[in-house]
């Protein structure tokens, strides 16, 4: 309601702001008696972490998460998972330049007029660092949602774009660079243009594509819920995301129903997918695959003109240590709220079809 | 939850098969003491009727709404507003041949695997005859929200791309053409394409461009229910869309930050505007804009094979009268979910503002 | 949110006032293929309709609901049922004598002042007409629930109060009189005692039992949504309803634990049942039962005072067609929303459960 | 959904288990700017603790909150605030002897029906303790909800009843001694009972009011969500709670509706208030009070005989520090529970009242 809770029935809802004591968050209605591999959840926050590789913020936050509670004897119990992460490397002094200024194409104005004051502290709830929950949460729905892969990775960086499709790409070949594209020509071009652009201290956008693999037939809900259009709204809900396109997206716009329409094989699948393993809003078995376009970051080491909270005209420079590009770290969080989607899917289709 | 409830507060819930007696819905949460012009709605429900125009479906169903409650005095009263349409030009033997056989790219197969029944009547709920529901309540969030102005029109049909800013363009022309698209001369292009295609049985997809003027700085929610996520989800939702971007889109990706940031006036107004009028999911004042990508309709009129319930290969035919493309109806739908959306926000903005 | 849907899976919301066009509902979330027996629903709306006794409402409304979608061939098919019943025999003229008047103990004054406005026809969305639609609802989800018996019945009327435990009762006695309690004796002196309340042009309370047999263990939610606080609360929204008691109830404050606690039997059934059927709000097996309190008909045909929308004192005098006590015409109405609860309840265990 | 959340707006999640590392909640919707006095959420927390006074539990848990977020410059910034319990006495020893056994009246037999494990630990997370998450939430909704006056007491221990008006008592008596009863002879009576009971190794039940002044006219939501439906549920929540009863309750139905009736004065208000200050599901402005019937605690100082997962028969012997009576700790939670409705209501009547 006030935009802090994501899903219907394995529902994740957050807390914490970048510069406060911890952040954390709720996963309530995961079912029970699932065994959970905590380090791998430690795994995916650490592919999030700042200060991973030369190409992202050199903060330095070890992410560490503790849990509450909903974990008995190493399986969950049904009850909710309640877990913090603290915030240990908190440098609010590096925000104290902005202290009164709105810092252009941020969160500031906004939240300030809305809410009536003014966290300067690194963007406070806005902040992309409300993700590192997600990625927990996304972590324990990916183990929920065994047998079904989820593979993101980086698919184009300002103006270089892997034209290749994701079926010619070898996915684990995704964490073999720090840019998180599975193509290494194309993931060092991508590498040394951010190095080049954090030089310049400016910031570039970039996109993130994501394959799912071996989903059920049936998942989604008709009308509104469409299962593209939770997904959607769960990367549009991302920091920094522009637009979300599934299947042939964009592109087919400019294709005729007769090119588009894929045809059925016998068994139900289908000859082509640029239906994205979607139809009607309902999984049909396909691969489903979607696109999502990340802005430049706003946090650029450059002077810039910006006003305060009385209007007056301010000179200020960005500093701090923020990422030249998104992509590479966003990777794990496009999974997560893929997890986080499908999980509650499974379980909303639990509901209503008529074989239980 | 199953997918037919819309919004959290100014909330629709709708109901009904394309075939069935009637469809219609629940729009519960409108404030009271809003004076509504039914004439209005009906407006609303004529221009994304079929049979309006040439390159349209020529199913000729007058879509009358009925009003049941909410209404006293020519006001809303706070209670829920219950309507319906009468479906009165239903020719079910139209369908008669796909009784037993999947048409490919639509949710027949996949309503069968999940629901367990094959509802052949042209699609049944998960036909975009259910949007009629939608344009009646976005009609009454438009009047609800009196001031903002949204104007959507088709910027794209096929490769056929309208190469203007918004800004450019006068909405007055909307109306102007069938197509819907403001500018004339690419309007008639647009049409003869439409028509071309429709002689050869086949589809066509699109675009819909939309801009909101005049709203509010603060209507949004953080985290998860950003504002560009939610408008993302609501047009997602819409039958046949493939695709979603806000501001600068998929073309922001290639931008660096410097040029990206939108520069403040001193009255927190922006110099640029690729935000969209959006920033970390809170509206700015500026406009929002965004466009959605729709596929080419999946009923064609050709020949083509597809499968039965049993998984045997069938060779069938398109028939019945379908829309070539379907982007000139969707205007309206477009409009109206972004009025859902609004309304909905608003009233959310409400209770969690400090001011009030 | 606004107040007029039941239900997180299986979830009704109703539309419509008493004196508008008509009243109906959005049944959401009912799973398919449950084959619908449509005349048992009309005969639980006959159970609850006006006139259908000497002891109630002389009003003539036929009540006959019409089903717009969600049902094909017989069977539900997963997609939302909606419904309307019409009013047909509205004598707004009834109520004109109390057009600028508040009734005491009725929602005039409030929905007025939350409102702003004062529609005088027979109450509005606050009659208890409203409940219709919660009977069809009820009606299929006791359909679903095939396997699970629910009887309510009326264990007092005033002051006479039933005093035997549900298990010496005969639930098939309850049609057979028009009070609706099972005791032959105790139904006669009830229904002459009501007899003589509506000659005084007086009104009485009263109390309904609800006893529900062959519940599944496990139905329930820990902490906010027990199976009892959801009962509880569906009992407490049915129009005149002041309390609530489950199993020992008010009773049991009084006893030790000693003498509460239920022991096991080997089986897991226990050898009392002061907890109702229910430990931790989870469901335990064994009878669930509970009783609802009614208070006393607010409108009486007799001369009272009262005042207008601007304060002055009004002298008048109730009229028109009322109930002299509600509860003989509310049993069906309790069987409903327990109905309702456990439909949503079973869903809701499914999507939970370790087990699938 | 999973039952770990409560309210719409100003929304509660809780998490926790008796003896896992910590309890705590997110408390989401909260308005922004509101100046929160910490100590007196503590306060509240103390008012529930155990080992307060020699009639409750003699465990010692300090019950410490601590708070994550939300809260800047010591004003609420609107978003989520997250707080945990640590878990410091947890003695799961005293657990081991039920280690294999269900307890009689607990949930443990139903829990491990439902989610397939036996946390055996004092209950997991059916336990009381997680109630102090509640007072947590509650003290904070009580800051939000400056003005209104709430005040819960202790009416009834086991056959003990406090027969007065609640207008005839001093409710500056409540906190003066361990019971939580205003009438200081009464306290006494009970105090001595409770102190009886605990030597027998046996409890007892009680029953708590709850008088709410200074409410506004106007909060409640028709139909579905009656402020008294939802304060029912939220008190039927509470552990050990068997019955709800507002304003007349069941006494009132042996009234007749021209005794019950409450007339109106000139200025709105009414001259009896047998409504118990709502009409139609919405406060008139009048004192809103209820009742709440606590069972006798289930865990006994005595040997008695149950079963173990197996089904075979065990002789065991209730040990541990329990509470001889619960009602005395239970104050503070019905009030807790009460500003949690209140505040959530006060949000949601911003969102549809006309005025606005």
């Amino acid at each position: 309601m006030a935009g802090n809770t994501f899903g219907n029935i394995f529902k994740l809802t957050t807390f914490g702001e970048s510069h406060g004591a911890a952040i954390g968050g709720v996963l309530d209605g995961c079912p029970s008696g699932i065994s959970l591999d905590l380090d791998a959840v430690q795994h995916e926050l650490d592919r999030r972490k700042p200060g991973q590789s030369a190409i992202v913020t050199q903060r330095k936050e070890p992410d560490t998460v503790e849990f509450f509670s909903g974990i008995f004897e190493g399986k969950t119990t049904g009850t909710p998972i309640g877990f913090a992460i603290r915030n240990t490397n908190q440098k609010s002094h590096d925000y104290s330049h902005i202290k009164d200024s709105y810092r252009p194409s941020h969160a500031d104005y906004v939240y300030d007029k809305k809410y009536g004051f003014r966290d300067y502290r690194g963007g406070g709830r806005s902040s992309a660092r409300e993700t590192a929950s997600r990625v927990v949460a996304g972590a324990i729905a990916k183990q929920f949602l065994s047998g079904v892969k989820i593979n993101a990775f980086v698919s184009q960086v300002g103006t270089l774009k892997l034209d290749k499709a994701y079926q010619e790409l070898d996915f684990s070949q995704i964490e073999s660079n720090p840019v998180r594209c599975p193509d290494p020509e194309m993931a060092a071009q991508m590498e040394a243009y951010i190095k080049d652009i954090r030089k310049e201290g400016d910031t570039v956008g970039g996109v993130v594509t994501c394959v799912v693999q071996n989903v059920p037939v049936g998942l989604g809900e008709p009308v509104f819920d469409k299962l593209h259009a939770e997904l959607g709204k769960a990367m549009l809900s991302i920091n920094a995301v522009k637009g979300f396109e599934y299947g042939s997206g964009f592109e087919g716009v400019a294709m005729k129903g007769s090119e588009h329409n894929d045809a059925f094989n016998t068994d139900g699948s289908t000859k082509t997918n640029n239906s994205g393993g979607i139809q009607g809003g309902i999984s049909n078995g396909m691969d489903i695959y979607f696109n999502v376009a990340f802005k430049p970051v706003a946090t650029i080491i450059q002077a810039y003109e910006t006003i305060d909270r009385e209007g007056n005209k301010v000179q200020t420079k960005g500093k701090g240590r923020h990422d030249p590009c998104v992509v590479p770290r966003a990777v794990p969080i496009v999974e997560a709220m893929t997890a986080l989607v499908l999980a509650d899917y499974t379980l909303l289709d639990r509901t209503i079809r008529r074989k239980i």
